[in-house]
């Protein structure tokens, strides 16, 4: 199943999207959106391994023990972190004036924010701008909805699969903004995603941890991890299917469907990294254990050597090698095979001579790393992207 | 104690060295070079922990465990990893030459090498080259080795401290080539120091280890480790001093001499990382364990947005708050401040509004972060530089 094609609406029945102009942002664009059930849905979240969470983040951790949500408001340009007890009101605040102006009770909303860390949040921006936004709630205006979130991205991003629950017919779409943090905004990787299929909250977390640690966990663009980081998923059981257990018969084939979402958002972030020219698969085989196969794979792809020799269409397989070496990894330096795309450059640990092959199809937009580390049979992919002159400028191009 | 100027000779006494072209760099510079003692030394080492290590480390590892030394012989452009049976038998090979032509037994010949990963040692090229290396040896050329073990390093770098050791003055001294893993050349740290005091096994290879743990292991340009990465030092006891002992009233002496040598080389080789135009020195104050305070500094050194932040004279604390929040170490964001060299930019975990003066002051060359997490006493200082366009151009400008 692909993506539905660009310029259709994304529709899932139940749920409806806003977005607007709060003035957050200095250029006056959309800076505000809102996720709205027409009931109440159960809600999933994952939040930043950071030790430094953001208050929106703080509110969302506490609240989401109810395994209940009905409205998400997204905004973008500040993002809340650091700002003490001022932040944790700021918050409360927006979800009380966004569930009045929605008549629904405080507690199913959760709030959500990204942008430049520790200044006070525009909280009478944001209280002016939510009875507009409210006003605006359209079941096709998901992609509205995805723009608002963005930051620095250079497209918004949004993702959709239909699969079959019995003879019914159900939606999974989700919309994310990038990773790569951003100044003067500092960005973060949020992803909010809806489904109209009824999932038991045990079930919706599972499947939600599970998908997100082989989508946005293998997925670097500067290794740096924000204070915002979050993916919350809503299920308001619009189908009428019979809800979703763990043990249910269609729970693997819902956990696919949302590993495909997630993933497919994964890679949208990855092509939209800032300043990348190129996508990098990372692949690891043969590895003594997954975590193994994981941790050689982000060393690979956190490599700045890497990525700057991919960006320059150099095959330096050396900088691959070196780069799983010191990962922690076992690796078998006598069993190691390195392919770029399908040439192989290394062929049990020693080069096989074929750079200038290598060399040209690097000039693609999509790079395969493959890497057998000889030590064993497990596997594990991350997605990254290179590294180039422009991402230095765009984060060094600030003055206070 | 300041290290010796610029232009002065620095002589260890019973020590010489030498360097040579070989023609193993393409454009015929010097890439050879050689430091002898003219008696058997202790000699202690520390090598790379990336799994994948150079031929010639397998060489050393196995051979220091007599801890006698006398000569160690450096190649630049050709680090000799990945190639198999054939990159030991070239180790060998030069190990047992430079031995026939110094007259002394090959086991007391280590060998180090920076370079291009994965070719095939030039060795012929190497062999022919040995007797010359050997015949200009002289106590005076010590930072005639500096430079040819040079890759892009921009200058060569050398250390010099006196101490006295009773009535008896002694010398250690040491050079280094830089950390920042360059293309053609996949760049090493490589360090040699030598002194004339006699220091027993033990005692050496303790204060090294210890040495290296404050300097060179607390020094990041990429976050890349080498596959030849090391550290040599060789005591001849010359001097004639009782042999220092750990328990020797002379070992902390010797070993705060030793560690100045080394941190003192480690800002060297921060100054002329690939590309930085200036040194960034992070200190953790208030941590609850010394790890804690190494792993937070570190992460802080290692952030892509910390580095390009600083480049461009953004006192953009969010990052640096960040990237403390994701190193593991524990941080209680309420009693966390951030100085960017004397200006207070966060207290209590919230901000001063004091931007716009550290922006002034980011202007300078020499630029220290200082973070209190707030969690208990502990403290680490790592070193590094700023992240720049420049970094991106030489490490991805290469066509094969």
């Amino acid at each position: 199943m692909k993506p539905l094609a660009g310029k259709e609406s994304i529709v899932v029945p139940g749920f409806s999207f806003a977005s607007a102009s709060a003035g957050i942002k200095p250029n006056g664009g959309k800076d505000l959106a809102l996720v709205f059930s027409e009931k109440p849905a159960v809600i999933a979240g994952v939040f930043t391994t950071n030790s430094i969470k953001a208050a929106p983040l703080k509110h969302a951790i506490e609240n989401i023990a109810s395994n209940k949500g009905q409205a998400i408001i997204i905004n973008s340009g500040n993002a809340n972190a650091c700002t003490g007890k001022q932040g944790l009101k700021n918050v409360a605040a927006t979800a009380d004036k966004t569930a009045v102006e929605l008549n629904i009770p405080a507690n199913l909303v959760y709030v959500s924010s990204t942008g430049v860390i520790g200044r006070p949040l525009p909280i009478n921006k944001i209280k002016e701008a939510i009875p507009g936004l409210v006003s605006s709630l359209s079941p096709f205006s998901l992609k509205k909805a995805a723009s608002a979130i963005m930051t620095t991205d250079t497209f918004p991003k949004s993702i959709s699969r239909k699969i079959k629950i019995g003879n019914k017919t159900a939606t999974i779409a989700g919309i994310a903004k990038g990773a790569g943090m951003i100044c003067p905004n500092m960005a973060t990787m949020l992803c909010f995603i809806t489904t109209d299929i009824a999932v038991s909250p045990g079930a919706l977390n599972h499947a939600l941890k599970e998908s997100v640690a082989v989508s946005f966990n293998r997925l670097t663009i500067d290794n740096d991890r924000s204070t915002n980081d979050t993916v919350f998923v809503m299920a308001n059981g619009n189908l009428g299917n019979k809800i979703i257990t763990k043990k249910s018969p269609f729970y693997n084939k819902f956990k696919k469907a949302l590993n495909e979402v997630t993933y497919s958002l994964s890679r949208l972030i990855a092509e939209d990294g800032e300043g990348a020219t190129k996508i990098i698969e990372v692949t690891v085989k043969g590895a003594r254990t997954e975590s193994d196969a994981e941790m050689a794979a982000m060393s690979i792809a956190n490599s700045m050597l890497v990525k700057t020799a991919i960006y320059g269409n150099d095959p330096n397989w050396g900088r691959i090698i070196a780069a799983a070496g010191y990962s922690g990894a076992e690796i078998n330096e006598q069993k190691t095979s390195i392919f770029l795309n399908k040439t192989k450059l290394v062929s049990n640990g020693v080069g096989t001579n074929k750079e200038k092959t290598a060399a040209k199809l690097l000039s693609g937009k999509e790079i395969n790393i493959t890497i057998n580390l000889g030590a064993g049979s497990e596997t594990a992919k991350v997605l990254t992207c290179d590294l180039t002159e422009e991402y230095i400028k765009i984060n060094a191009d600030y003055t206070t």
